[in-house]
């Protein structure tokens, strides 16, 4: 099994002391707070020994102290560290294993022991991460290699889910789905007794590093499982078999959060087969496992997928609030409603999703996708955490005491982008989303220049050309693929299926709901109160920004407003001239990121190099074709020359 | 195992004699000549007994006399027919099966013996059928199921592929290539003894019908095979491997008429790897199989697969007359080329390929394609056999005895339709085609009408409203076809891929060579003098024509010219009114014929009536939607409004 160990790599410190005491309760010993210090220790301190309390202490001794206190939060930790002695002090085993880990990503930034101290807790109190696994080992979307949970139609438990573990632990995620929403073959018998014993180790294993497990039932179980003619959420033998089976369930694996379901999407089946609300389904499920302290998180992503393109007052992005605006208040306590963070589809730019702020009665979760499905499928380089920290921080200008996104939900999810791949994320440098995706939803106060120069330094070690380069690299990635690929907030001129590339009308005539409607005069969608009326399920200080061409922002003016090629921005340019400087530049920017990462020859281990090499130039070519055909199609249809005599083939 | 008769499924005829008398010499009892009438008469005359040769010969018999005349070419045939005696006579076994088969034929649409005489030969000595089935099972653009002959990744000899061999024998078909031109996997092996003694009973199956067996080997095999190295066709290792190879397997296989060949096209391995030419490697198949009586059948289906859409001046058009056209007179004369119908690939409208009558020192091949690849994959009604017979009866203006296609090929192949599927076909309806195209080799002056005629009426029976409509269907669909998908031989506006309903960008930006380069003010690609040059590859008195735009014919003016949506055509339609048109009229023909097929219920059996109820449907649905996007598409770039009026979403 050959996997890296990612930003726990624990490098060697500036440290000749020969005994590294760990003192703490009994009953902290098997705790993994406890032994991820002495894994870390025996890298960091290698010739020092790690023992358990100790009447020694000298000055060839470095002391950690770990204690519960009680007064603190679950999850929060205080740390009081010097050259010699570090106490950490925390809420709960999971609090105290936080703490350690900051404890040691600090010293390990610093190469040494040092004095400083620590208070934290998370600033989002659900950090959840979904898998898209197949139980047949498939990921969709995944771009990282196969499924490491299940092998073999089985869910496997072996040093790679360990090391996993401990990774997520180590950002702070407290909540993992491992399957599909989209509910599968073999993963519908996730409920059945066929994976109940496998499902109760791995909820074991992810309990010591305090996290919830969290599955993806089939709703339609009480059909495709036992049998029942119906899955109506009203039923009376539905509710019983869901009741029974929760029962069993949860009564085998001990740590299971609750379910995510995707429902009435894309053909999943749903309550409203039965005529009955995405409340009546979530509440029934709820009700199944509250009992057990478990929360059901559904899905808002709810559109007609089989839209006809002809059809021009049907707007998709309007679908999910109108699906889910009229039933707020409607849900149980233990029900959380999960959006995408826009109205689409994670798209390199969208609006925030208007759900945010107007559910005022109901608890919900942001959605960000890790995955790169539609920013550069983890070939190319696009550090997404300036995209989901503004988001974060965005304001609804809904009537509420804080009306940002982050003090609106309950908690945050993210579409993991790890698989099988040695380096976890396909490239080395698509781990950098993991990594600050999980620490900023634990601290959002974390600037990304800091998050950046954490995980490069965690990842690299501490040679300044290097960090200073992939700093630049991260910093960087995601305005240039905002502007190599779709401009203007525009969306979807990608291939259709697999995502990838530019097809500027691979989406035009289908039946998804995105278009461009681009033709010789004129490109965008009128979303505005005189068009499909989207810029209205906003709050009314957004809906008056949003819904007029004139304080629309640039960067989504074409997903609001249909509007002529010689339309000036607010930066000055005409939209055509916009999308061929965007374009230009965004390459250039690419083949920058490129040669910064070819002067780390040496620097970093080959390997890394390597992989790094072959991802920059196939992003260099498939950016080339973004440059090359977006700014052909549009100059096809608009007949206008770019102004700088560029080649626009 | 369940399939239909198709065209041989002998109806009774209005007879009651009750005896058919079947006289021939003794070596001819156990022949297929026989055999077949003993099997039609048995339906045809189901009261009568058939026997061999009597003494006994009264009014309530039918005499049948069977004779071998060696003074009559192998395949070629008399028939003397009246009410009581049919006297048929042929050079070969094989030409009396064809006899046989015309005196049936005649009898079943008479619906009664009667007086008639009939002298044939086939006007094209190679009449063959290539199929596409891999050994797996799959068939690439395959439209009517698995392969009946690749089951379970062997080759099976049941009563299906008997009946194969007999609906083959039956419209002359006398050349079956039996596996992919692309060598996959399993079919790597046919060379091998794993496959020996399978190809050698269907050989044999085979010869009994006339039919040669051919497979396509896998170019590279003396590496993928062998170990050997190389594939160089001049490597003197390579030479012998190939001769005492082709040793064995022509030993073995006694009915084995040579090699199919795909090289040095789409991945497929070839001689140019070791900067040897097409002849090179033609010609040493054809030396390691000549001394068997084989032939190597070499594709012509070559050129760039990974061009730069950028490059406007690569024309994938003229790659296959530029690739060979230097080889001419370099083949054995056990080699033949086979270009197919047009220069691209099966387009609805292409001019005919450049190399037939260029090549004046090599035997050549056209090749069709019976699958529906790019004409509405076997959903859509689409006669192909008007198409086949305007190819054929082409002038190709070189300076030739003949200058027409059908003088100037040594043999015809067509991609086969067939499949698994009960009707062989997947349509009932594309069975037609397969009827069309062997009679229309056999004997190239039927009219369209008269193979339209027959096949109904041997198919359907003597209804006269389903003659009558079927016909209709039939005979305009192809233009129906063209009509509502891609106009004025642009080409290439499907989905990439599955070649299947519109994208008229699909192909746009990407490396197949196949653009329309349309953008607001014009459409098409210029392969005049001035421009790609591919017209000068035709004959001048042709060249002149399509080289010029005031002359090209108008189906083809977008091939060969990049013009002006408001272009006069000759039929005195702007180029952009012909597209709206043509789009309009194509979509109703296809309605029109729906309507039609709904007229047949209860007049034709419900299973192919409910089947072709299905396809309509599929066609109309599609059928709209290459109206509708290919008028928006022309719409949104032109700017000019249909003159009649009609919406254009």
């Amino acid at each position: 099994m050959d996997f890296s160990k990612l930003w726990l790599d624990y490098r060697k410190l500036a440290d000749t002391r020969r005994r590294v005491i760990i003192s703490c309760d009994h009953s902290l010993k098997d705790s993994a707070a406890f032994e991820e210090l002495q894994i870390a220790m025996a890298s960091m301190v290698p010739d020092a020994i790690v023992v358990w309390r100790s009447e020694v202490f000298d000055d060839d001794s470095y002391l950690i102290v770990l204690t519960i206190h009680p007064e603190l939060a679950e999850e929060e930790y205080d740390i009081a560290a010097s050259a010699n002695i570090t106490e950490i002090c925390a809420g709960s085993e999971t609090g105290l294993l936080y703490g350690v880990f900051a404890f040691l990503r600090q010293t390990a930034l610093a190469g040494k022991f040092y004095s400083f101290t620590a208070h934290s807790k998370p600033s989002q109190p659900i950090r959840m991460l979904n898998h898209w696994d197949e139980a047949d080992g498939d990921i969709e979307r995944g771009y990282s290699g196969k499924s490491f949970f299940f092998i073999n139609e089985e869910l496997e438990i072996n040093e790679r889910t360990v090391m996993y573990a401990r990774l997520m632990a180590s950002i702070g995620i407290n909540g993992v789905v491992i399957n599909n929403v989209n509910v599968r073959r073999k993963a519908k018998l996730l409920l059945s007794i066929e994976f109940a014993e496998s499902l109760a180790n791995l909820g074991e294993l992810f309990a010591r590093y305090g996290i919830k497990l969290f599955i993806c039932p089939d709703f339609a179980a009480p059909k495709t499982l036992c049998g029942l003619d119906t899955a109506d959420p009203l039923d009376e033998n539905v509710i019983e078999w869901w009741n029974t089976t929760c029962a069993l369930v949860f009564g085998k694996i001990k740590n299971l959060g609750g379910f995510l379901v995707k429902a009435d999407s894309e053909g999943e089946p749903g309550p409203m087969a039965y005529g009955r609300t995405h409340a009546d389904g979530a509440n029934m499920l709820a009700r199944a496992i509250k009992p057990y302290g478990g929360i059901v998180i559904w899905r808002c992503f709810v559109y007609n997928c089989t839209q006809d393109w002809r059809d021009k007052k049907t707007d998709r992005a309007c679908a999910s609030y109108d699906n889910f605006i009229g039933l707020d208040g409607q849900f149980d306590d233990n029900v959380y409603l999960q959006a995408k963070n826009g109205p689409v589809d994670f798209q390199i730019r969208e609006p925030v999703h208007p759900l945010f702020g107007a559910m005022k009665n109901t608890n919900m979760i942001i959605e960000f996708q890790l995955a790169q499905e539609y920013t550069g499928q983890q070939k190319h380089v696009c550090w997404l955490i300036p995209m989901i920290k503004e988001i974060m921080e965005h304001h609804t200008c809904h009537d509420l005491p804080d009306d940002r996104v982050n003090r609106i939900v309950c908690g945050v999810a993210a579409v993991a982008n790890t698989g099988d791949s040695y380096c976890w994320t396909g490239s080395e440098l698509a781990a950098a989303n993991l990594y600050g995706y999980g620490r900023l939803l634990f601290d959002e106060n974390l600037t990304c220049d800091e998050l950046a120069e954490e995980w490069t330094r965690l990842t690299f070690g501490d040679d300044e050309k290097v960090t200073a380069a992939v700093k630049e690299i991260l910093l960087g990635s995601k305005q240039a693929y905002e502007d190599y690929t779709v401009p203007l907030g525009i969306g979807w001129m990608c291939h259709p299926n697999d995502h990838y590339g530019p097809s500027p009308w691979g989406y035009e005539f289908d039946r998804w709901g995105t278009y461009n409607r681009a033709d010789r005069d004129a490109v965008g969608v009128d979303r505005s109160a005189s068009g499909s009326g989207y810029s209205e399920q906003y709050a009314p200080a957004l809906a008056e920004v949003y819904g007029d061409i004139s304080k629309c922002p640039d960067e989504l003016l074409l997903f609001f407003h249909r509007v002529p090629y010689t339309q000036r921005l607010h930066s000055g340019k005409t939209v055509i001239q916009h999308i061929y400087d965007t374009h230009f530049e965004g390459y250039a920017k690419a083949e920058h990121f490129a040669e910064l990462w070819q002067g780390l020859k040496g620097r970093i281990d080959d390997r890394t190099f390597k992989n790094g090499c072959e991802r920059f130039a196939e992003q260099l070519r498939c950016a080339k074709e973004w440059r090359d055909i977006i700014n052909c199609f549009f100059h096809r249809l608009s007949g206008i020359d770019d102004e700088n005599g560029r080649e626009i083939y």
